[in-house]
């Protein structure tokens, strides 16, 4: 059964920084949040976790692995090298959608994101180490059948990536409402979602969904471990042998 | 009348790149995408460009100011420093649409996105310094009404995040298909719009479409200029008036 | 008794990476390096290490806390990002120098640092957590009395860091050959020295030694612990009471 | 005759910043200040300068190419997305020396380093596109004869490391003294400096001091040209021509 550890990291005040005491060159604050991005990654996938850029102001990450002192010593990181800081909620939960709950629940009773006072707070609870098992996540690797013939090389760059986004929107709210998961573009034609134990009949009728609904055609790799690396991984993989045998679902435990 | 110059950025053979010999950690691949597109927002926008992340291995930018010198340099302080390097197409048009199609074409024409023989193309051509104006570029910057509000401070972060994905999903098909535009999102709840020569009706219409497709609620602040920072940093101007005085729509020129 | 676990990082083939096809461009190459040694001390910096950019292509690194999986995951992820590979040799001993001098030989053997074929090389022994103790590191951060007032706001910048340097290279040698310790100049007027188990004379000694050679007058917080940073940051704090008593060596527990 | 534009850029109230309200970590420090030069090195390199990071709060630039505006562009940046700002003083002479001296002048009569209110300074003046010339810039770039050979694959990695210091902290002084020359070690076994209208014999009789002086032998490229890359490049390349053909001093012009 999952159970998955779910950590929300929220820039403190960033919407007012952002235009404090004047509007801020577009350019710096889109590097600075990838960069930000981009740390938070190298730190939170050192420990097998994963994160995803989300909208950047707020990150949602997979942290089974992770401890409350790795929290803070990423809080501490973080504040000692940027103008901004992080305010953190941990939760877990048997889908991800219930402890992403919990964990926006943390922050929010804290205080507003845009709340001047409120400041890196650190609230919730990790799995302790004796109660991980392999089967507390489930990642699912979807990716577009052959998104290179079928779009890149054939549309223009921001119709082929009209289809990407039209594709991602259907799959993130069908598989949040139906199946508790969460779902997250990753770049090029890849997408990633975080899911409670679903099986190959759920999976092929995402797919089905989404192909009726905006003309997508996706497939999927699956995996399970106690953490998101382990599951990502083997998801992965199980992704190869849908592109090498033309299957559409593969699960790796099976 | 608009004049955008277009620059289109391509991983060369980034998909088999990304599985050989294995499968990279896709903590390490979220690193070196955000890390890689950091450094040409740092480059693009110190000449003011803007450019968006767009799909990781497609990226779009707005180059008006960025010579063909400049394009190589950028292709050569990549390909010194990344374990990818990247292939340029670049284009100009009196819509945007036009110019990334171009931009499109000439980088399709070199080869594929996976040929394995295709790096560093730099194809096309760059608008002379003597032959640009102030009406070059318009930007428009829109962003989701009181949204940390509404949102943020009210639901789950994913449900939040599910919001403003199927507002900018909307938004993005309306714009380029009815108005020949191109649009990011760029964090938060702000979506960025590179137009041709739109007036306030076509801003309000736009809006009220995104309301009534999904019920999300935008306003929008609209600059021009010769370059996508002179437009834009209008635009972020204009929208500070719409948050302060409760306006939709604001032409950063009227 | 201190047991110093040492880590010697060594890009592997650097020199003709660096003018292969051509010589690379020199800022690019000082871009990348920097980086690289930014991502070294934030992975070897959350686990309660320090790592010290010494010659850049040449890294030494105070890893007590870092076990052999995490030298691996490290070797991995600048593997997956960067265009050069890490080989490294990890060596403990009960002074800085003996640890160190048998971390180089673990990477000698294994071949040249220019050898076309040796590639991310992993060799040597990590100290075993139960065999931990609070002895086992000591650090001492030394700075130049008064840099501001004596040095920065009066010589021209590059006399001012003559004198640096100068006091930098006596401490250095001094240190090495008389107290088999390692010295690092890590920026400002500040050198931090790994220190087998010295005692208050000794520091005395030394910036005695610093200012009858070459006349640059130091003082000195020392500390210690089971981590660099442990060590380190009980160093930091011996250091400012100097500062704030005008004391030239403090001992942070005594 | 060398017109050499130097840019002298201080980190504005460092030193207090770094232990406020504590001391900050140490790795997190040297993250910061690695990324900080590596930005600075992309941005200048950009435009054909060159920025060596010296002391990290202090850092020096070869900035022949950069406007006032792009020293503007710097600051902006770096203040938007760093927790720290930079002050920046600029001047030019027929010796680097001078140049760097008045630079520093230019940034002590605006307030000392550490003058709490002392914020974003810009002073001095640049090189007219029009007054710039292909002898503006000298650069030289020493090795150590076969450093890999006689010390990496020799010697422990710290007493490698001590014998290039040696040399580099001799060459410093005597090309400073007597040459009004700024030298900077960049890594490896290479040290870059920035000479006025120097000679081969000038060249010849430094090497024969420092290899006099502490036994470090060493070989140089020199080039000349209207920006620092220029120069430098074609150093680089008159280096090559010395590891090739066994030269101590090739001048790329001769």
């Amino acid at each position: 059964m999952t159970n998955t550890q779910v950590t929300l990291l929220q820039i403190d005040n960033y919407g007012p920084w952002t235009v404090t005491p004047e509007p801020r060159r577009e350019t710096d604050l889109q590097t600075m949040q990838s960069r930000l991005y981009a740390d938070i990654s190298q730190f939170v996938g050192a420990r097998d976790g994963y994160v995803f850029f989300t909208r950047f102001d707020n990150m949602i990450a997979v942290t089974n692995g992770l401890s409350r002192e790795d929290h803070e010593r990423l809080q501490e990181s973080i504040g000692n090298r940027y103008p901004v800081t992080l305010s953190l909620g941990v939760a877990t939960g048997t889908t991800p959608v219930q402890a992403l709950s919990d964990a926006t629940t943390q922050l929010q009773e804290a205080g507003s994101a845009q709340d001047k006072d409120r400041r890196e707070v650190l609230e919730g609870r990790v799995i302790e180490d004796g109660h991980r098992t392999d089967g507390d996540v489930q990642i699912a690797h979807f990716d577009v059948i052959n998104a290179t013939g079928t779009y890149t090389d054939e549309l223009n760059a921001f119709d082929t990536f009209i289809e990407i986004e039209q594709g991602y929107a259907e799959l993130m709210r069908h598989m949040r409402h139906t199946h508790d998961s969460l779902s997250f573009f990753v770049g090029g034609d890849n997408v990633i979602v975080v899911c409670p134990d679903l099986e190959e009949p759920d999976y092929e009728e995402a797919i089905h969904h989404v192909a009726e609904a905006v003309d997508v055609d996706l497939q999927v790799g699956v995996g399970r471990g106690d953490s998101a690396h382990e599951a990502g991984y083997a998801a992965k993989h199980a992704l190869e042998t849908c592109r090498a045998d033309g299957i559409r679902v593969e699960l790796a435990w099976e």
